[in-house]
C-alpha cells in the first residue's frame, strides 16, 4: 500500500523530473527544512542525477562572482542551455533576502523559464549548510537544467567545504586583491580549477594575473590540469566567452581524466557518512537525555571537580558499559 | 609514577596558574592543536577557574570593537587590573595574522605585562573553533586574569556560537546599522546583554539608538536584565566608562540572579557533550574505515542505484548487527 505522503512525494518528484520549477523550489524546500517528504522525492529522483555539470564560483566579497554569474548565465541561455543558480551565503544567520543584493544582479533572467535561482543561508543546524547545497544541487541536477551554477559568498571553511560540491571550481578574484594570492602560495586556499581576475579594466588587473601566474608556477596543476589564469569584465562581458569555453574544457578534461567520477564519488561518500554521524548523534542525544549518571558527571564539571574532557570520557564509559551484556 | 609528558605538563600548569605569560600561550596552542599534554594542562587548573569574568564583543564589521576592546582595556588597566583578550574569527581559513588589522588597534598594550593578547581563526578542524575558545578562555581565567574579553568578528552562526562562551555577551553596532536592527525585531539575533552604539559621534547616533530602544521595549528583558542602549565613542572614549560600570552591573546582577551560573554550567555542559559526540565520530569512522560491507554500499550510492540516506541508514544497520552478539 503507498501512504498518502510517500503518493504525493512521488507526483513532487515526477512533475520535478519534467521540469516544472515549482516542484524543484518546493523539493529544495523541503530537503532544506529536513521533511521527510524531501529525502523521498531525492530517493525518486536520485537514479536520474549525473548528467549535469555543477561550476562552483568562490572568491572574495566584492570580486564581482554575481554579476560574472548573470553574464555567464546570459551565454548559456543564447545557446539555448537551461541554467540553475544555487547562491549559499554560510556567514548569514538568515535564510531569506541575505542574498537579495546578489540576486538583483540575476534580475535580469527573473523572467526567464530557463534560469532557475534560489538562495540558501545558514540557519545554524548542526551539519546543515553544506549537506543542504550537496541535495539542492542534485535535485536541480534531477530537473533537467544543463548546467547548474553554485555561487559562494566569501573565503572561509564554511564556503570551501560548499565549493567542494562543483565539479569545477573557479576563485574570482579582483584586481590587486593581495590576501588572496598570498593565501594560494601559501597554500591555505584550496587550488581551485580555474582563477578569474575580474575587473580586468582595472590598472592593477595585468599585475595581478601576472602574480597569480607566477603563484601557479610552482604548483598549478590540479589532477593533471593545469589551472588557467582568465581575465574577465562582467559588466561589460569581455572574457567571459573565454571563461564559458575554458569550464566546458574543464569538464571534458575531468570526464576524459576520471576526476570527475572520483570527486563526486568522494563528496557522495561525505554525505552518506555525514547522515549517518548525524543519526548516530541524534542516538547519543536520547541516550544521554535526562539519564541521572550524566547528570551528576555534568554537575562535577560545573562545580569544578571534573574537567570537561575527564567528564566526557566518563560519560562514553557509562554508555559502553551500559551497551555490554552484563 | 609520574610519565615525563605527566610531569611537563603539570610544571606548565604551575607556572600558568602563577601568572606566567608564556605558560599560558603555550597552553592555549598545545588546547588549540588538541594535543594531548594541553588536555593535561587544562585538568590541572580546571579546579581553579570560575573566579573571572568573561565578556563577549559581537557585531558587524568595521562597527568598532577592537578600539572599544582597546578603549576598555585601558579603563581597567588604570584601575590596576590585568585582562586577557581572546580575538576569534570564524569566517578566516588563516590560523595567524587574520586579525592582525584588529592587533595592531591593541598595539598599546603589547608591551603590558598585565594585557594577555591572543588571536584564534577556523582550522576547519572538525567541531573545532568553538570548543578551542572555551578552553582558551578556561585557561586565561586560570591564569589570574582579572577580566576576560572576547571578540569575534561578524555576525554568523559560528560567531554567535563562539559568543555564548561569555557571561557577558556585547553587541556592538554602529549608527544606521539598520540590517542589524532587523535582526534583532526579527528574532534572528539572539539578544545580547548590553548594545553599544559606537562612533557616537555619528549623525545617525542618536536615531539608532531610538530605534534600538524601540525594538526592544517589546523584548528587552533578557534573564530578568533589562538591555541597556548605550553610546560609545571608542576613539575618544567618550562613554567607555559607563560601559565598564555596566559591565560590572551585569556581572554582579547575573550572580546575583543564578544566571551566571546557569550560563557557565549551559556551556560546559555543551563541552562535554562535543567531546563526547567528537569521540563517537572518531569511532564511527574507525569503525567503517576500509570496510568492504560499507564500500559496496558507497559504489551503489555513486553508481546512482542508491540514495545518499538510504545508505546511510543501511550503513547504520550494518553497524547495530556486529554490535549485537549473534
Amino acid at each position: 500500500m503507498v501512504e498518502p505522503a510517500d503518493a504525493d512525494a512521488k507526483q513532487l518528484a515526477e512533475r520535478l523530473l519534467a521540469g516544472d520549477r515549482r516542484a524543484l523550489a518546493r523539493a529544495i524546500t523541503l530537503v532544506e527544512n529536513g521533511d521527510p517528504a524531501g529525502w523521498l522525492v531525492l530517493r525518486s529522483v536520485y537514479p536520474r542525477t549525473g548528467a549535469t555539470a555543477v561550476v562552483g564560483f568562490t572568491g572574495p566579497p566584492g570580486a564581482g562572482k554575481s554579476t560574472l554569474l548573470a553574464a555567464l548565465t546570459g551565454l548559456e541561455r543564447a545557446a539555448g542551455r537551461s541554467v540553475a543558480v544555487l547562491s549559499v551565503d554560510p556567514s548569514s544567520p538568515a535564510s531569506h533576502g541575505a542574498l537579495l543584493g546578489d540576486r538583483i544582479r540575476l534580475a535580469d533572467h527573473f523572467l526567464d523559464d530557463g534560469v532557475f535561482i534560489r538562495s540558501m543561508a545558514s540557519r545554524g543546524a548542526l551539519g546543515g549548510l553544506s549537506e543542504a547545497a550537496l541535495y539542492a544541487l542534485l535535485l536541480m541536477d534531477a530537473s533537467g537544467r544543463d548546467l547548474v551554477l553554485l555561487e559562494t559568498v566569501g573565503v572561509g571553511q564554511a564556503e570551501v567545504d560548499v565549493a567542494t560540491h562543483a565539479d569545477t571550481v573557479v576563485l574570482v578574484l579582483m584586481p590587486g586583491a593581495g590576501d588572496s594570492i598570498q593565501a594560494l602560495k601559501a597554500g591555505i586556499m584550496e587550488i581551485p580549477d580555474v582563477i578569474v581576475v575580474n575587473k580586468s579594466d582595472h590598472v592593477q588587473a595585468e599585475a595581478t594575473v601576472r602574480e597569480l601566474k607566477a603563484a601557479l608556477a610552482l604548483g598549478g596543476l590540479r589532477d593533471g590540469w593545469q589551472v588557467p589564469v582568465l581575465r574577465t569584465c562582467a559588466t561589460t562581458g569581455e572574457g567571459v566567452e573565454e571563461l564559458r569555453a575554458t569550464l566546458l574544457d574543464h569538464h571534458r578534461d575531468a570526464q576524459v581524466s576520471g576526476t570527475l567520477a572520483q570527486r563526486r564519488r568522494g563528496r557522495l561518500r561525505m554525505a552518506v557518512l555525514g547522515l549517518a554521524a548525524l543519526e548516530l548523534r541524534r542516538r547519543f542525544e536520547a541516550a544521554i537525555d535526562q539519564d541521572p549518571e550524566v547528570e551528576h558527571l555534568l554537575e562535577q564539571v560545573a562545580a569544578r571537580e571534573l574537567d570537561p574532557a575527564s567528564a566526557a570520557r566518563a560519560l562514553l564509559a557509562t554508555l559502553d558499559a551500559r551497551a555490554r551484556p552484563s
